[in-house]
């Protein structure tokens, strides 16, 4: 006679946290699912409470009951150490300047704790579940107020020795050109955002240009967005040098890596057709090989507001199954 | 009673072969070892006889009598696929388009082929055996008659979905400028490499400004280098001006990889702190963090004219030890 003994093993739960600077996103994944069970969301700064306490917070409130929770994975702005869990710098988090999360969250939370760049993570989500699945080699950009970069080579994230690489918004592309939030000049981030996008119409429109934003109360690239879409010269004009430098920057990027994939997100890349026909035309003048174009596919990104919590929950999985 | 058996294994002989415009060298190495047990060379042109033919009379003269041939690795220049042994192109090899080398390799020879961009092998010798022992993160550039890359990350050579990646000259650095080799304006190549500090020099003579160099016979990097080293000031000029791009894009490549060491090879890089010390007050300049700085290393190759050689050793090793 044979006894069957069912070993049951309780499904473990992943916590994702998404920070930026205006709010932090907090969801718990069954094991298995990339569907979450909870899903919450709190400003990022609120009365006295530090980020930090606001994130702790927000985890305590959606921390499964009787479940075992396998991990906290964070994806955060700054450039950070995914291997210390330190985040050096995140200008739009009071406090975060050499602040170890990873500690932190450990200490007060008791169980693994894994931390990545926001950037890269979203784009080991999209490789993972979004529109890079089935790809080994993606290079990810996201365009909203900055440029942030994430790059998967064969099937896996590219860190660097520290974890600063894949800043895909910081290279030269018009030297001596306009002051980046990093302090450098000429950089893609500065031409290709929105803040480089907005500025060039209203300096032009400052030294004289028609345009129909002309005497308008705020002039963000959501406004120039519109306004191009409507036709306005100046508008189009602003956004064709932003997707030319995107394209000359994306030629060296597919010299750098060659990708079979390239995935744009960010609130800026809804701008669609004005700012990546240009890209597109500029791409094809710059690279210096069609065989690097040969197969390769340009998308948008699959994942939309979700991305951080997803790329989060692409690390844990990953981490988990290292064991 | 026990009967001992001795099962001797034949020490295998990895063949490598390294091929340029110029010429073709090849050796054996005993596995296990890094000293050549023979190594010879040969022009790729002479006579009527294919590149392809005389890299076969090469590899039939070192043929090791009575012991096993592991595979044959070649180091080649131009893009190529490492995947499936095709040579897009090598400019200075005559018939090399689409050509299947590591076929016609294999038919001959009946033993397993490996084929390596030259600068991807040079960076996987310098990282295996030489300047970047011990590091997991290296960007290794090459700089001669041109710009070539080779990219190490967390152990493993960067290659891209076809093989392509790493072109590090070729990245716009002045949009506008020089046409560069390729087809394109304004690459890393067109200011950095030698013929580029060389048409500098040249067309600065033309229009008028003093040199030691002016009415020279001919002017290469190699004569600007010493009139550079003896204060003619439009030669140091030229290599101010090369040092100054190649800093403005070193701190790119920091920004994209975050290496914890770069090496510098080829025959540019002997010209020394002309060239370097520029570069240096560049990077400083326009790397966005020092955390980029924090332990870096910049160093010189280690492994001189034998590094095509090593570099294919080193994919030979990594290839038997894969199985």
């Amino acid at each position: 006679m044979k006894i069957g003994y069912a070993i049951i093993v309780p499904m473990g739960i992943f916590i994702t946290v998404d920070i930026g600077g205006t709010q932090i996103r907090a969801a718990t994944y069954p094991q298995g699912t990339t569907e979450p069970s909870n899903i919450r969301r709190t400003p990022t700064r609120s009365g006295d409470e530090s980020p930090f306490e606001r994130m702790c917070g927000l985890i305590q409130a959606i921390w499964p009951k009787g479940q075992v929770v396998e991990s906290i994975t964070v994806a955060t702005a700054g450039p950070l150490d995914p291997a210390t869990g330190v985040v050096f710098s995140a200008p739009n988090i009071p406090g975060w300047e050499n602040f170890p999360l990873g500690d932190a969250l450990r200490e007060r939370f008791h169980v693994p704790v894994y931390i990545g760049n926001d950037a890269n993570l979203a784009a080991l989500g999209e490789w993972r579940y979004g529109a890079g699945k089935g790809h080994h080699d993606v290079l990810y950009l996201t365009i909203s107020t900055g440029i942030g970069g994430g790059i998967i080579i064969a099937d896996k994230l590219l860190l660097g020795s520290r974890g600063l690489a894949a800043e895909l918004g910081h290279i030269t592309v018009l030297p001596g050109g306009d002051l980046c939030g990093c302090g450098q000049r000429g950089h893609l981030e500065t031409i290709a955002a929105g803040p480089g996008i907005a500025r060039y119409v209203r300096e032009q429109i400052e030294s004289g240009r028609e345009s129909s934003l002309k005497g308008a109360a705020q002039i963000t690239a959501k406004e120039v967005s519109i306004a191009a879409q409507q036709g306005d010269p100046l508008s189009v004009e602003a956004f064709t040098r932003a997707g030319t430098y995107l394209g000359v920057a994306l030629a060296d990027f597919l010299h750098i890596f060659n990708p079979s994939l390239v995935i744009f997100g960010g609130g800026v890349s809804f701008s669609g057709e004005i700012l990546f026909k240009p890209m597109r035309e500029a791409l094809q003048q710059h690279v210096m090989d069609a065989s690097y174009l040969h197969g390769l596919k340009i998308v948008t990104a699959a994942l939309a507001d979700e991305v951080g919590l997803m790329g989060a929950l692409a690390l844990a999985e990953l981490k988990k199954a290292e064991g």
